[in-house]
């Protein structure tokens, strides 16, 4: 057997994925479960991360015309019963308010009391009670493009959650645009899944394939999700970011209605688009290795640590004025346009310290002792290479040089998850390749198989359950660039088919 | 009767203030009312200011090492029972969660299903749910002072809304610590107030008056509640931020504990403080003048908008041209590390365009027409100065003038502001003079009264609530300067008391 290397996380990726995902949730500090079920606490470390992902996204959303604002946390029922296909996905797994008071009941204790006429939902999302806004706001083609954000906390009633990925509660934001043509909706989907993809690849060096849902996959309500899908290190898929053209159908709902240049009376076109705090799941299990999570140092929550080196008590002044020294150069500096964030760690608790950083996931660390004051140096170690490869350079050089190492860890992360993503994924033609490269080789690590497959499919909703029933695989998308073929379909077999890619997903 | 001064607002202030109010929401664009109870719709215009207060807090909270964490929306019924006095103030007024799902009902409708076993209250603030995390966090003395900041969504179910100043669902922030020993909680408890009072003065100035409450008036579960009060302009007070010492209250009622230097283990010590979406109603009613809103340029949604005057389809590119010469030189300034915004508004729709703007707050309009481009001029507005008043200037000297004058906006408000509260607030010592101060001259306009009363209270909750049931006056704070005196009480006459304010309130 060949030994162990020693790693942070226990277990590894390789032993155990999913176990693995919850130990670096832990160590890195991210975030925790809390005593609310299916609800998380986000943690500064984790938040950090949040909030610069959200800066990132809010800039582009900016720069398309888009305005935040905030609608109600509560939506009547009867609001969400406006739409049928939109209730019957939403009803099933929703908070519902009933009472607006808690009183002392007869053991004592305090019952819920005040009922209330008409219950409300906690937003799952806010299509409908938004929609009833917009039919407000909405009066003539004069009054559109309407276009809209809100971050906001949403409820879903998951059954089986996991930290970031499926949470009862989460954060995100759900865009939300009316406009006069159809066209100009379907333009605008596309848009704002373009400014996702550029979310993921640019700032989460998370390389995505952008395309559409099939029916049975889609947005309950719409007439077109398209997506971007993200490869995970156990290839499974997570879809990152979600923009819909919802036709007409909510405008009907909601009574969207608006005049026309002509002066006839039409009702608007929308669009709605979402991103939530499942992306910092997906940077977690896209960069992370067995020593914890590895921050893409575009949206780290800090760039690098310095961990200053006292063996003698002596040595200390002229260490801390050394380090405050190199604090300052480099804050001098920023990166994207980012203040640029730098951590000290003069705790001393021996070897913990380096390997607390580690877990965190920080971009750089650095270690300055005596010994590198002496001889004008740094001592660096870059997140994205092995805990043990350091290198000593000279600190003029490591100041000048600092964004461009960050440049070099982003790109690199980049460069490693694409090429990931490329060596699991297969073109498969043949119903017993496509079978043997979903089911796992050990029948101890169920969770490990190909990866991505981009197989031919026929359209039919039937071959698509018949796989998902077989395999637990779904079609992720079918990617805009995919042609038309006369491929087989990998299911029926019938000829004239498109490219899609099948994969287990989050 | 004088002639009425043309105003954009219908009712002016005088005529009806509460009225008005309402009116200047509206006709700002800064916010709704939904169709859930209590709930509003916080629009574009409103919500960037709301987002420019965020930004100044967050960075002064980040001055004092405080970071930003999230929490469940979800408080088990049990956590909030954990602290007698905190469940007994929120009880009263609180969403109740008590099913999580819907499903058809025996007549066809939806009906909430799948009841909880425990009731879940939706935040009315989080001293309880947070608490449970901070147990788990805080070990030892050197897990402290544990500094957390929480951006949030919040519902108490107030029984008489009215937007931003009271409404079912707000948005706030709330800050919790922990701390080894009282001093530092106590000494963390004034700093916050500090950082509130600094926020209010200097970004939305908004004159406060800084005190402690009354055992009466405190935060339900705290030992002490102290809070930035600001009068309006129809002189009452609005609490625009408080800050609690809990003592070892909410500690003990969490278990919050940790293991001191000398290794004993002890309940820590704890704060909390907040604000809300309430100061932007405080920013209305401070500034906001005949004809609307008044934008504090350090907070505005927007600094500036351009007005081009196109009288001749052929003057157009010229026009505009020029226009947009003067954004990008503004454009490459900043205003206290902000960025510069600037609107330009082309809409031609004859003086309503002016007008919007106005009502909307924005500090300065700026005209630009032919005759202006060839003197090489503009024509520009100051909101602080009536709306009639515009004064013709050349363009690089307004260019160059222009962080001055927003500033000298910002400080003429906040100079008109600390007059006003000056010339109605009075040091009173007789009950008769007391009571004329609070009594209406006019039984039309019930809520015109004097103002603020400096008058000396002494110290007996049996005063206070005597004040209050008569004239629905209370007692906002004992401001920190406020001496002891022998002053007797204005209520029960006897001598030995301290000067506190007293005032009608929000």
């Amino acid at each position: 057997m060949p030994k162990k290397v020693q790693s942070a996380i226990e277990p590894t990726r390789a032993e155990d994925y999913p176990e693995w995902y919850q130990q670096v949730v832990k160590a890195s500090d991210l975030a925790e479960r809390s005593s609310v079920r299916g609800c998380m606490v986000i943690k500064p470390w984790g938040y950090s991360l949040w909030e610069n992902i959200v800066d990132a996204m809010d800039d582009m959303f900016e720069e398309t015309g888009v305005k935040n604002a905030y609608f109600p946390l509560f939506i009547p029922k009867s609001f969400l019963e406006k739409e049928a296909e939109h209730v019957e996905g939403f009803a099933k797994e929703c908070a519902v308010v009933t009472h607006h008071r808690l009183e002392k009941g007869p053991d004592g204790g305090l019952v819920p009391a005040g009922e209330l006429a008409e219950p409300l939902v906690v937003r799952p999302t806010s299509e409908t009670i938004i929609g009833d806004s917009f039919s407000r706001w909405v009066k003539s083609y004069r009054d559109l493009p309407l276009l809209i954000n809100q971050w906001a906390n949403v409820v879903r009633w998951e059954m089986r959650t996991r930290i970031f990925l499926r949470t009862s509660e989460f954060l995100w934001q759900e865009g939300h645009t009316v406009h006069a043509t159809e066209a100009e909706a379907i333009e605008r989907t596309r848009m704002m899944l373009d400014v996702y993809a550029r979310c993921a690849e640019e700032y989460l060096a998370m390389p995505v394939i952008k395309g559409r849902k099939s029916a049975a996959e889609r947005f309950p309500g719409a007439v077109d999700t398209t997506c971007i899908e993200a490869m995970m290190q156990d290839r499974k898929a997570l879809q990152a970011g979600t923009s819909h053209f919802l036709g007409q159908n909510f405008a009907r709902a909601s009574e969207i209605k608006f005049q026309t240049t002509d002066e006839k009376e039409a009702y608007a076109w929308t669009t709605s688009w979402g991103t939530s705090t499942r992306l910092v799941g997906g940077v977690i299990m896209t960069h992370g290795d067995d020593d914890g999570i590895i921050l893409p140092p575009r949206v780290a929550s800090s760039h690098a640590v310095i961990l200053p080196i006292v063996r003698k008590p002596d040595d200390r002044p002229a260490v801390m004025a050394y380090v405050d020294n190199l604090v300052n150069r480099l804050k001098e500096q920023t990166f994207h346009g980012r203040r640029i964030k730098i951590e000290v760690d003069d705790r001393d608790i021996g070897g913990a310290r380096g390997w607390d950083w580690i877990k965190k996931g920080i971009p750089l660390r650095v270690e300055i002792g005596p010994r590198d004051i002496e001889g004008n140096s740094v001592f660096v170690g870059r997140r994205d290479k092995g805990h043990r490869e350091k290198e000593s350079m000279s600190v003029d050089r490591f100041v000048a040089e600092f964004a461009n190492l960050l440049d070099d860890i982003q790109a690199n992360l980049y460069d490693r998850a694409l090429a990931y993503r490329e060596a699991h994924t297969r073109d498969i033609k043949d119903k017993q390749d496509f079978d043997d490269f979903f089911t796992p080789k050990d029948s101890d690590k169920p969770e490990i198989h190909g990866g991505f497959a981009v197989s031919p499919w026929c359209g039919d909703a039937a071959c698509e359950a018949a796989i998902k029933e077989d395999l637990k695989v779904t079609i992720r998308c079918i990617p805009f660039d995919s042609e038309a073929t006369d491929d087989k379909c990998i299911c029926c077999g019938k000829p004239g088919s498109r490219s899609v890619i099948f994969a287990k997903a989050y």
